[in-house]
């Protein structure tokens, strides 16, 4: 698992009453999940989707193809998960990758986060090498898909 | 979706300071997760699994089979799941079932039962027709999976 | 009851990924807390307490005056709620006013929303007629409080 | 602080899918309440009000004679946390002891525990000597309380 920041991991400051990053909660919700696989967690960084450069993008899929697993799954900010999984893409790896996110941070109590990484973990286990998005309960082809930025789901393109 | 009740839907009786079901929780869980997913709930039964009969089983296993749907998930209490998964097998059906449940009930705080429920609906999107157990993130063909008592685990028999 | 806002009812927007309010958590609060007191809750505006104008907290003070109760708390922003106190007060009611607010919206997990309300409720039946802020479990006379915004507390000035 | 048990410490055991105790949550929830308060949290017992004995009783009532603070909040099951309170009044301390609990475990999602502790901790620092229970926002004497089985809720018995 690469973790890159996103809704996933923001966290609520109180102090300055504005949301913000502090570590990944990716291993309180493996164990929220009693999650039995045996992975490994790597905090590849910490960012608003909406920030997150074309520097950044390469970093995550050269970390997708430097790992040693076959099958990865990434946790990233849902405003621009799109364009990561088609820079991902292009390294045309034999591997299998799912892109999620979550609405709603987990530090909050009504996430999607558990749900999305129930999916996610169990889309990565099964399909074939190539690059999707896993939100709504559904997985998507990384060539069709978008995020409606009005009703903030996912749907296929065609 | 067959709702047959389990941890997944016990509440707190507040009253008698004991557990007990009231409605299910399913649809609850599906908005939370932000399931777009075009499914329908049915709501079997609502019991422990440990109180579940030959008859019920029977009931679910029927249940699978005439509804019009190929791919099903059915919730049910952790104790007895893999039981209900051999009956179901039995009827040797073309479809994709997948049980899930939870360990710790939805309505407290830290439940694994949106894991679950992400993972389940993942696996019976994908798997071949079959009868699977999805539980701690991993999926067990129904022959091949127990739930270790000591750990609360599911694990492979083999 | 009056509420007026601030961060106790704020809550976290999916689309845009910002903070934002809606209506008033109060009355859910108050049913969480099982509270059996005979209150009237009354939704006087719903504004960041940074943004409020003197006419917003002459509104307050006005509402506390006419209110035929002669117990009145008031939810309340943390940045400026002395302020607000400050100008209740100036009214010199025969009327023990309770002003109370939240570092953490209670839509968020950890909210101290509950406890501040409990403690709100609770100075607010047995103080004399004056205007209070109570926080972090204690509770200040208006003219003696500040908080302070590196430790995010409430403390008493001298 | 006294801390007896009560639902107010209950936790799911997911392996065998009972209630039980383990250690008391006060520590957390007065961190959730962003309590300040000097307070010492002393853990007494650790039981089901039901199974509280006469020798228990004596034991909380000798713990608020023998500590040196003068202001005590205990923390105990409601099913019998009246008749505790009797025993405690016997003793005619010079302090001011507020009992409290909860009807729903802190552990579970919509707890009323920290809105009551925010109560007893507020009526504990105004009431002069005597022995009360806090419940559902309202403070009773302990001689015109009980708790009414089929609400769930304390009412004064005049």
């Amino acid at each position: 698992m690469l973790v890159t920041g996103g809704t996933f991991d923001k966290e609520y400051d109180e102090i300055r009453g504005e949301l913000f990053f502090r570590n990944t909660h990716l291993p309180e919700l493996l164990r929220q999940g009693r999650c039995a696989l045996d992975l490994a967690v790597d905090e590849l960084m910490m960012v608003d989707s909406l920030q997150m450069s074309d520097a950044d993008r390469e970093r995550i899929a050269a970390a997708c193809a430097d790992c040693p697993e076959s099958r990865v799954v990434v946790t990233h900010g849902t405003d621009t998960m799109v364009e990561t999984a088609r820079v991902i893409a292009a390294h045309r790896l034999a591997k299998t990758v799912v892109l999620t996110g979550a609405m709603v941070p987990f530090a909050f109590g009504s996430s999607d986060g558990l749900f999305n990484l129930g999916s996610a973990l169990s889309f990565v286990q099964v399909l074939p090498p190539g690059v999707y998005v896993a939100m709504n309960g559904r997985c998507f082809a990384w060539d069709d898909v978008r995020k409606n930025r009005s009703t903030g789901r996912f749907e296929p393109i065609a």
